[in-house]
């Protein structure tokens, strides 16, 4: 079996098992009183800015909700895009967490415009609406696409001149920081995001990520808020060890770089087969299709991935759902070569 | 100034505050154990049965918090047309009361269906999503219009067949009733919905709506979620002793009758006029039309009611708001007929 | 039946009725924005100053639930005595609502000391512990005693000290402030109280408390919170008009001093029986007393009163539970002479 | 320095990371769809019985989250001991995220006893009242004490018999059913616990707990909690492969053993020191102790422990706070013995 299901299919890059042995050496203070927290946060404050708050966390949902639970209160709102994963993969954590409530919005490959949030804006006039303080945009979305940094610019301005706090859930920044040739401070720091959901545990970690907190406001609740929200690790060590090697001389943009290519490897090989729809633009590491069901159930022999949408397009051929096909650090150009292989052979 | 703005800027029909004065004659135990919630509870369970259980609160978004959280745990979720008032007008009460999802269907005039909510029970097979497990619909609508019998009866069975609770925000329940020349219970209790929301406050009462429970299984979690939920009177009585005499010769009915026949009457005077668009079926007690935004402001000046969307149809003519104009017990015919004299007088 | 049971058995005064029914003369704009509304907070001003903010709700519970939570994050804790109402009557409603946690402290007679709190704030070292934010009182105490003006004094200094929001649960505040000669915002406004719960249902209201918010950094979130906890009534006027007519003439306190005199004049009967023992102070309208059950089962057959604590007092006599004798506005001397002429034919 | 602050000081038992090694060998389905998985689960049911529902979680505060959710509803309570982690030291996460109360009792050295639950299931009677669902004891206990079988199986019928759920608290259960000599099975599953949080952080894991449902009532439930808690490990064979390890021959107990047996010989050493107070019994991996601050912050220099009670013990030596000293699978005999030789030249 071949794994395209999700970049978190994969496992640990070796030196990151690695970090994890020599953080093993001996025992150390718990809840983050040790030296390897100490040169995580160096690492981190390195790209995202001395003031950076820098508060690892298990995994992406346990980010997002301690970081946007810091930015909302109850009576108030997150705007977002319908696909986010807030929204559709996080079983209503957010709602549960916060109390609050999501404004969603309609997406184009996952992404969506200040232009959509404006009327939603509307809604801070009466107390009848949650009002809407938060809005999260996901850098590379859920569909595999990049948001240009002139978008992000344009979020940047539209939250300080809206007075709206600027969420980014970062589960995949890395890829996006990679594909574009820039720092993830680029996407974010820079921008005036205000609070980050750094990944790792689909780029290479056993496990964990980071909330970033880039406005001092949110400084003071976010210690209490990990604890409470189930996120501090009693052995911070084995978090930070890891986001050392991560971080130190650039293993996460090696991954990311490598995930990027062997998706974009993929994609080419796919490009203009008669039996198969390319679905979405292909920025980092994913591709979405659509072909027959019956090939589908022919490569999941050997292959294994999501059907992604169940659904057939409006007006494209009966009985061809949407697939998600992602890869990883670990996926070689084998995996590729023999993937892209059945699939064309399945496709003519 | 003459009201259309809402069923709610009435006050109490003056038998209630006769009822108010009655129930003020001594002191009384509190917290229900009182005659007149005795009296009251025999009154709804004429009404909706014997095994209802019957839970007076202060307001209708009350009634629906207590309801939906007997129902709905937090990893669950609501199904309810985006239109809903639990949706649209309690600042996110239910996701902040009970931690839950709203899943949201698009409406005609505020009605949904059975096969609009057939895709969203896919959402059951994984844990990433909240599970669906209650359907919310409102009768009368939030846009003056009934679902039939048979459209309830098609969401009783859906229901049913489904293992999904059906929660009726009846907050203008009387009025459908009164329209349909049924009684509450045959909306309700004869159909399989496990908990309704019985609106009193916006047909006649100072004050107060009911939690009918009609499944057994939560009736042990009512008292407490009406405590906690800050929905129980101390002097309960003063709430009973209103539903006493609004429930127990057809107050509730005449109330809505005439209501409903104020906006018959005001529609009918609208019908086609050139400068003006109705533009939801009139079935209980509101009306709404679309007309240019400087005959609203004329109108104002006399006449009290809300631009419900300020936003203009599209393809429809610029700047023609849509606006509500909801009659009450109290409208008189000499209010419409000014209102409508009004209206004529400008549309021309 | 004569009730001492709770100031809550009462019902209304008959000036409020009837000002309930001048507010229903005709119909009016909704939630809040209506003449009487306007008027309870001109009044309300006059008392607590001009930059009061002023949120009628429908009970003591919502009260609480929604000044505390705009004082209180989900992690963070409220201070308060063992016995306050937020702790031991309210079905867990502020850890509900709030999410946070209530540190109690034992009292004596209900009251607490800022000394007792000091070891609490030691736990605002590690995120283990819920942070201490607010501190709650209840002036009169749940067992019918007094803070001092100097005790209150010395809450507002160790507030202000230590970054402490205080709170009072003033369910019965005009009880205390007609009881010490003083205003409503010589116990709050003056002190340094951030958020007060003003009572007004068991002194002579049909319903209706108000949050009081003296500390302006809550204005914002108040709003919104009275909507999503329930509390904001559609027919506002018909609370507002209740507090416009107890306020306007001092009737808050001529219905506050008759009930605490009515106390007083029960407790005076009483002094000295040999078949009863008065376990508290008497400083506003409750008497407490503990005495042979066979006696309380001989009283309960004309009066109708709470047992407090079914428990006997330790090195008391066996089988004495404590009971509570609340008066209220409307209990008259007839009463209180039938019931002490009762209590002392059993006692002796 | 030397570690005995916690047993979470201690890092990874060997073989747990040569199992994680193994586990990262190639690319797994997520979520738990993966062999390892699978393996644990068997290993789970051979100790816990075929019908155990089997839940890996990150962290312990995360295990008593969600399976304290699980039987406990915002309405009601878990009664507890004061000195319970979920007291304590979860900074207010059972109430952020159930919103129910704790009913806390005073406990000997973190023991409780079905006797002192008695009084107060009295407040079931009162909707006043957050309702008595559950009882939550650890074992063992946060003062390194130990429940006997007896005490256990008394726990376990008085829960039946009122119903009420039990849970414990398992974070050290390893440790206790090695010094019990007994299966946790023993301690669990044969006594009716409910739900059991089944620690392995602190025993040799680098992290993982598990939530083991015994009451099958709760098994629908869980799958969605763990995840809406920020609970679902994506690469979830990383904390099953762990498990396996721990379970499949006995590492479990022999790590536990080896902790338990270090502090016998810790405080063997340690028996009528003069200045030195041994404050609890040492019946599994911890020795609690006063001491002079003075000989504290000399041992500070090169041992690593916490004060866990800064007050003195009331008619005790003047400032001799509490000390906690923990031992875990790698403490060596050699740290035992230059501990012991540190605190006894100091001692004398």
């Amino acid at each position: 079996m071949i794994f395209f299901g999700s970049d978190n299919n994969s496992g640990a890059h070796p030196r990151i098992l690695e970090a994890l042995e020599r953080a093993n050496s001996s025992s150390f203070s718990s809840y983050g009183e040790d030296p390897f927290t100490e040169e995580a946060e160096k690492e981190f404050k390195k790209i995202f800015g001395p003031e950076a708050g820098i508060f690892p966390v298990f995994l992406g949902t346990g980010a997002n909700v301690v970081g946007l639970k810091a930015m909302t209160a109850p009576y108030e709102a997150i705007i977002c895009a319908e696909s986010a994963h807030i929204n559709t993969d996080e079983c209503g954590a957010p709602e549960s967490a916060i109390g609050c409530k999501l404004y969603t919005l309609p997406h184009e490959h996952g992404k969506i415009t200040p232009e959509q949030c404006l009327p939603l804006l509307e809604r801070r006039s009466a107390v009848t609406h949650s009002y809407p303080i938060t809005l999260s945009i996901t850098q590379s979305t859920e569909f595999g696409t990049l948001y240009t940094l002139e978008e992000l610019k344009a979020f940047g301005e539209f939250c300080k001149r809206h007075e709206l706090f600027l969420h980014m859930d970062g589960a995949r920044i890395c890829n996006a920081a990679a594909a574009m040739g820039l720092s993830p401070a680029a996407l974010s720091t820079e921008l005036g995001v205000d609070m980050l959901s750094f990944g790792g545990t689909k780029n290479g970690l056993l496990f964990g990520e980071a909330v970033i907190t880039l406005n001092p406001r949110f400084k003071r609740a976010l210690p209490y808020l990990r604890k409470q929200s189930c996120q501090l690790m009693s052995k911070m060590r084995f978090i930070s060890a890891q986001f050392v090697e991560y971080l130190k001389d650039g293993l996460w943009r090696e991954n990311a770089l490598h995930a990027n290519e062997m998706a974009a490897l993929l994609r080419a090989e796919l490009e203009n087969l008669p039996g198969l729809t390319l679905t979405r633009p292909t920025q980092v590491n994913a591709v979405f299709a659509r072909l027959p069901r019956k090939a589908i159930g022919e490569l999941h022999k050997n292959f294994y991935f999501y059907i992604w949408d169940e659904n057939d397009a409006p007006g494209g051929p009966k009985d061809w759902p949407e697939v998600r096909w992602m890869t990883s650090f670990n996926t070689s150009e084998d995996d590729v070569a023999r993937f892209a292989g059945a699939i064309k052979k399945l496709a003519r």
